[in-house]
């Protein structure tokens, strides 16, 4: 029988995700597991339209003080709870977007509550330090507690800073530094490059470029700025550097299906890449270091294979550039590893790695070699905030406490399941064509494995090719393409008042970016929700 | 009489300064004014070497995890009270530089302590929101009651950012958009603009650039070390832009006392600033802005005269300049006004200015014509942090509420009048020589005002030419010159150890940053101490 191909360990996410789409066997909520229970509502409840009166009055308040229209609408924080956004109508809404990714364990965590209110924790909320030149006490204890227990392979050397721009800003600072110590042996600065420095001017300020991709965001200042290349709005009208730009794989989805045909464009990215390094050398502005995304986020939630990241990898090293990984958005569990370049396997560890989002602070990890030859080189007032570290300590805590990177590997796969029967499939599922009586077929998971004919059966029924293409995902980390842009906006809009919030990137990509408490009842109290959509859509 | 001579303001400043001076007339702090005692102590406590032993086997412990060698000590931030810095070794220090000028009413102030703990706030520490597309209820009140309640002439328009750097990086954005917009008219982004912004090229990149001063200091992000002239190490190895750099003026100080040789100075820089304005615009770096310091802090505190600043804002303005202030280090009240530049008195207000440090937050005010035309063109994930504003409006509540900006003016007074006596002031002085016995003269200030002699014999008692020139200040915004780093950081190092925490900048100088909780004893206590350091310095 056909039933016999399907893997058994996927067989009860399909039958789940089965019971999504057969119009009549609606998904129940499972009871939320305990430990969300204090903290967590049990579904979405509407009120008013979104934005409703309350944010639509204070919109109207903020646009006076400054340009309001990116606001969505405003929100009751207090009200908020877990994977629940509440907003400033009373409406509460599923949250998939979590403040562009930057909610680690779900909004009023009572641990966090709890933290806040100890009196020996007031101190670092309100004295903050200048982390620099006179660290708190605890400094050491709470990094080692938060950042450096998740340190990435190979990285033993840490700086904090305050956002994710900035940590990208200094990593760059950090890669030139080092890339000209290099360049300079032994010797000590000499006074030229001291003297010429202070007005912009080689060689104290050299004509050194990153390498970044096509696609990749990796913030907005004016340095970053130069490596961002993923929506025109962000960098017009903004001087730049002239600085390497390689194409960066567009892939087909799902990516074990087109195996060849992405082996062949990641080659060619690859090639780029090397022919772009040569190229700029050439020319005198030396790439000193290449910065890219496991997954490129704001541009369109565009994957690569993990041999892509390791060849890159080895074209950094064998050109003498420092290698970046920038886990400012995939970082922190979502994608059921720590960080998301954990999947690729390197048997020499990245060069660098920046954070932010749910990580509470900005900053970055980097290798002993990288480390400042003087004080003051990388420095700022503040180097990020410890009352962040504070709070980050206790969320690392409830991460490795409650198994919440396996949580999101496993909700991850429903969610990632449940896109797939959304999506139609590629045209080889099709080989398999099945008419069967839904209706009188028996639908369930059984315990031989074998449901791949109920599978096809649900693509079959249940598809929206007209609305979703190009699933792809890696935890919860995940994404799909609408038509174009506009119908891409319309499903964020429609969402949201059936108590949803989603988010886009790219051009027409939605993109999933939930909390590490989200759990398989909530994706699938998504994926109900999100079908009623797709069915109703006109 | 030559008594006759001193304004009767001035009498009680010299007053105190010379019962600091005479030996065994030496001065007792008076009681704190009530509203300190809470919580401020009564004086430095030193207990070990500062570094003690915990500080120096927590800077072993930090520097296996980065490069610590800026750290001064550790510090124990739940100890310290008001203007004093308890470290991990239970050193009390009176703390005249305030974590690099960035707190603002003191240490573990009661009524912030009480305001993390209320239940009703802990949301704001817990849920962080990305505040451009989901600001939370409260957010346009709280920044009424705190940023936009001391918003600088002119500027209605207000935008928050995390740190210092990225606000001058996104008021640097706000200034070229602004420009590019005034070229490009009534039309919207060309077709050519929009391609060739993504690949870092013109026209969507242009070539524009900002304006800045040899000795300033705007940041360290690549944006603003490019505008960051004050030391090599803060700028060597990375690559910049070529923007133009003026002359700041260098003064003698006192000011008023050279008006005539200053201003052939400032006259200079001026001049200059026109010329590389043009100069930049014929090779088509078109100069969009230009930024400056009211007082340059990091590059040695350099002042101007208000007339200098008047006059580059009308430079601005006739060759269509943004004037952005960067008001990072000089603002939050320390110079007697909220806004440094207030001092000006400028009939146009600047265009845009920024801010950081004692706000708490960073961000950047500007004139509705700076508005961005657009959503997402300013714009970051988490642009500042709410519970920041929350700790604000209380700080700013405080200010108003204890008169702190008043405070600032005469403790400053009280400091930079005793800095004066403690420096060998200008030969003009010395044409009034006095030959009083000093054990036998009534040394008081008197209701007549007349104390000029009094001061004269002071000055002639009591003096350091040796170590200190260039008195300079406003405010507590106070510093001199010692002769040189060596000698500067030696004094630093000694007044740590006799309970004083200084700060350097520039060259050779060393700056006042105290809170704006800092009084006219706290000036007295200080003074008294640094006048034993002078008098066995060796």
């Amino acid at each position: 029988m056909a039933f016999m191909l399907l893997p058994r360990r996927l067989a009860c996410s399909f039958w789940h995700s089965h019971l999504l789409l057969v119009s009549g066997a609606r998904h129940i909520s499972q009871a939320a597991a305990k430990v969300d229970v204090e903290f967590d509502y049990d579904g979405p409840l509407m009120k008013t339209e979104v934005p409703g009166p309350r944010s639509l009055e204070l919109m109207k308040q903020l646009n006076m003080i400054q340009n309001a229209e990116a606001v969505h609408f405003f929100c009751n924080y207090e009200e908020s709870r877990g994977n629940y956004l509440v907003d400033a109508d009373g409406n509460r809404m599923l949250d998939l977007y979590s403040q562009i990714a930057s909610i680690p364990i779900g909004y009023s965590h009572p641990a966090l509550a709890k933290l806040v209110q100890q009196p020996q924790n007031v101190s670092a909320f309100i004295n903050r330090p200048a982390l620099g030149i006179l660290p708190p006490e605890n400094f050491v204890n709470k990094l080692r507690e938060s950042l450096l227990s998740v340190a990435p392979k190979g990285m033993s050397q840490l700086v904090t800073m305050a956002c994710g721009s900035c940590s990208n800003e200094n990593a760059f600072k950090t890669i030139f530094m080092w890339y000209r110590s290099k360049e300079r042996g032994q010797r000590g600065f000499s006074k030229e490059e001291l003297e010429s420095c202070m007005i912009n001017q080689a060689p104290g300020c050299p004509d050194y470029s990153i390498l970044s991709f096509m696609g990749a965001f990796h913030g907005r200042t004016l340095g970053c700025l130069a490596t961002t290349h993923s929506k025109a709005i962000h960098k017009i009208d903004i001087p730049s550097f002239d600085w390497p730009i390689a194409p960066f794989p567009q892939l087909k989805y799902p990516l074990e299906e087109f195996e060849k045909d992405n082996q062949q464009e990641e080659a060619r990215c690859l090639e780029e890449v090397e022919d772009l390094i040569v190229k700029y050398r050439k020319k005198k502005k030396t790439v000193a270091g290449i910065t890219v995304e496991p997954i490129q986020s704001e541009g369109g939630d565009n994957h690569a294979s993990d041999d892509f990241f390791r060849k890159l990898r080895d074209i950094a090293r064998k050109h003498g550039c420092a290698f970046l990984v920038d886990e400012v958005q995939t970082g922190g569990g979502c994608t059921g590893k720590f960080w998301a370049h954990e999947h690729w396997g390197l048997d020499d560890p990245a060069d660098l790695m920046s954070f932010s989002k749910k990580m509470m602070v900005g900053g970055f990890f980097h290798k002993e070699e990288f480390r400042p030859n003087a004080p003051y080189r990388i420095f700022n007032t503040w180097l990020g905030d410890p009352s962040k570290n504070l709070l980050l300590a206790e969320v690392i805590n409830i991460i490795k406490r409650e198994d919440l990177m396996n949580n999101a590997a496993h909700a991850g796969k429903v969610l990632l399941t449940g896109l797939l029967d959304l999506q139609y499939l590629h045209p080889r599922i099709l080989k398999h064509p099945v008419n069967m009586d839904l209706s009188t077929t028996p639908l369930r998971g059984d315990d031989n494995g074998d449901t791949e004919v109920i599978v096809e059966v649900m693509r079959a029924v249940a598809r929206y090719p007209q609305f979703m293409s190009r699933v792809r995902g890696r935890g919860t980390f995940c994404s799909f393409d609408a038509p174009d842009d506009s119908i891409r906006n319309k499903l964020i809009l429609i969402a949201r008042n059936k108590g949803v919030v989603l988010g886009g990137c790219g051009d027409k990509s939605i993109r999933f970016r939930p909390t590490l408490v989200f759990r398989a009842h909530h994706a699938q109290l998504f994926l109900n929700i999100f079908n009623d959509i797709l069915a109703d859509f006109k």
